[in-house]
């Protein structure tokens, strides 16, 4: 009908003309570009969309009422090229505001329950074999995920100059494999923080079989960052920044300042923006609530309260795009197994989740800051970065 | 007298009880740690003392009115770790709010001029040969300040990807020594922009006198940087931001974004600070007229507005207080010179300034920013920092 199709072209006009075909359950179609084919399956959708597509693609995509032919990266990537051109797509996020999000100790709890407590079993299909699901470093982009989950923890440990003995606090330690590394690898002692219940019990269970579970080698809390007490030489948050949310990065800063000694170096490694701008309705809904990527500026907030003292940033954008290639590779070979587990739309909307991540990373719409900072007047900042060079490059098992 | 005594005992509280002695004219001394001493000749500079301490204390040193013992250096480094903990003098300074410095086109003429314009044959006493009055970088703490000079140039090549024949323009280029070296030794075509008469002068000669003066290597033009016009695949500014302002932050923005090509890259490098503070008195009206170091969170304003992604920050405090120990030592080599060419108090004043800047990057009040940046999304990123380990640490000249 003449109708649904003016709707689709309003459609598409709102999303900043992005370099796609579109068409209909009735085989009209609109072509805005020679990229990847939207085909949206019935009118009910349709209009939906129109009323949000921020939360509705992901919804009536997950339902199996979209599909994308041509590639859902590449269909993702041209919608987000569209999107920051003005016109954008993501500016028309309805509902919540930039830095409204507030995660109390309790919306805490449950947000992080909410997606890192869905078992497992779930995550052992995809993920590497020490469970890490943060972006990975890859000084050969071939490596494999393993090599460069590695690489990357090599890294962190590199730039904290880490030496045998040390305390270290790792806030937000997922399923635990970066504090094993830093016991076993470094002689590190670690107090390692996560509210998710599953996770700590899998980290607490790997770190006892490797013989390393106790105050001498990883002790795994399972508390809020903000109850975070005791003395570090070193402070690592990697990939919990995201679930922060901003009105809490001063209160992140006080944590540190009162943790971490004189002479003590930081890490934070967290997804970030270049411009602040909320999460789609979809993610925040569906995946990830109450997260947000903090832009460096918003970062600030963390280091310049306490007097905090930046050293280096490094944005690992492009690793995270190829990280999220490996996950979203093993993904689609377990795809039955997570059908059995969940059902086929939990298939279809985790597919469009990393789909869209890897987006997100290649167009530029999210970073990956890693940024090392310390007290200010610490003459103990190595002199150069040599040390870092060629980091994780020769990892045998490539 | 006991009110004297009195007077100076107040005056160190309010420095926040530095680490050093201190003196009257008539031998009564206070002590608040073991350091240098600071003896003060007569009792008006006293009164001038707790009037405003920040702009008298150098009034003073420069009027042969106070005198250090023990180290300049360390006097001064005892002074602002005092000052950084609270009770801070440099909060207490008067006037001027941050952010305050508005910089227009005429004022910045006159501020350039104040420092920039005292004469080629004064700077020449004391900088390296090519004259490059920014932040040096020392692979090894050791090498010497021609070959650290080299090693920065090198360094910013590196992590812009310069290539022979792209189009730089600079934005505030001194006298010229980095335009020469990006024509010299990488081909590049430069545009290379300055408010100061007299280093333009400078700087054009020396290219016609090595030939790379014109279209095909570099330009060098007497303009404002607001004026800047054209295209450029990598856009420069090494040392000018400290006389920007904050306020302009977001004009410099919009120079860049007119100017840089979609896949270019660009590099800023300038002194920063942790925490936003204005410079002392002394400094804002004797030395840098309307300069002011800006925080990470400040330096955001020339990027976000923009759509500017940051790549990489690298913080290079440390390798600017041992460039200013050379130009210290050069500095001292040449004093009966420098006294030639102006007077006693003239090099009392720059010797302050110079020891004072050395004891800001040492004890942390002053930092060192590299900021690489890039349009949203440019994929032509590097993948690590490989291509920048030992840059310049093989230099044969050392």
């Amino acid at each position: 009908m003449e109708w649904d199709r003016w709707l689709l072209k309003a459609l598409l006009r709102g999303m900043g003309q992005p370099a796609i075909r579109a068409a209909l359950w009735d085989d009209g179609e609109i072509v805005t570009g020679s990229g990847p084919r939207l085909v949206v399956n019935n009118r009910w959708t349709l209009f939906r969309l129109m009323l949000n597509p921020t939360l509705y693609f992901g919804d009536d995509y997950a339902a199996g009422n979209i599909e994308v032919e041509g590639g859902l990266v590449p269909f993702l990537e041209a919608v987000n090229r569209a999107a920051s051109r003005p016109g954008d797509v993501r500016r028309r996020s309805t509902g919540r505001r930039q830095r409204g999000t507030i995660n109390s100790l309790s919306q805490s709890r449950d947000n992080i329950h909410h997606h890192y407590d869905l078992g497992n079993e779930f995550y052992r299909l995809w993920l590497d074999d020490e469970m890490l699901y943060t972006c990975a470093y890859f000084p050969r982009p071939g490596l494999s995920l393993e090599a460069a989950q590695r690489a990357k923890m090599e890294l962190i440990c590199r730039k904290v100059g880490l030496r045998g003995g040390e305390r270290v606090i790792e806030a937000g330690c997922g399923w635990g494999g970066l504090a094993r590394y830093l016991a076993k690898h470094y002689g590190a002692r670690v107090r390692a923080f996560n509210i998710s219940r599953e996770q700590v019990a899998y980290a607490r269970k790997q770190a006892e079989k490797e013989g390393i579970e106790g105050i001498e080698g990883v002790e795994y809390i399972e508390d809020d960052y903000r109850n975070i007490t005791g003395e570090c030489d070193v402070f690592l948050s990697v990939g919990m920044l995201e679930h922060v949310g901003p009105t809490n990065y001063r209160s992140l800063g006080q944590v540190i300042d009162r943790t971490l000694t004189g002479r003590g170096f930081g890490l934070i490694h967290s997804i970030g923006q270049d411009v602040p701008e909320p999460m789609t309705d979809w993610i925040d809904k569906r995946i990830f609530p109450g997260s947000y990527p903090p832009t460096i500026r918003e970062m600030m907030d963390i280091f310049e309260p306490s007097g905090f003292s930046v050293i280096d940033v490094e944005n690992l954008r492009l690793h995270y795009a190829r990280t999220l290639e490996h996950w979203l590779e093993r993904f689609e070979r377990h795809e039955e197994q997570v059908a059995a587990l969940f059902d086929e739309s939990f298939v279809r909307a985790w597919r469009l989740y990393l789909s869209g991540s890897i987006a997100g990373f290649t167009t530029g719409s999210l970073q990956l800051f890693q940024l090392l900072f310390t007290r200010r007047g610490n003459n103990r900042v190595p002199w150069t970065r040599d040390h870092l060079a060629n980091c994780g490059g020769n990892d045998a098992a490539l």
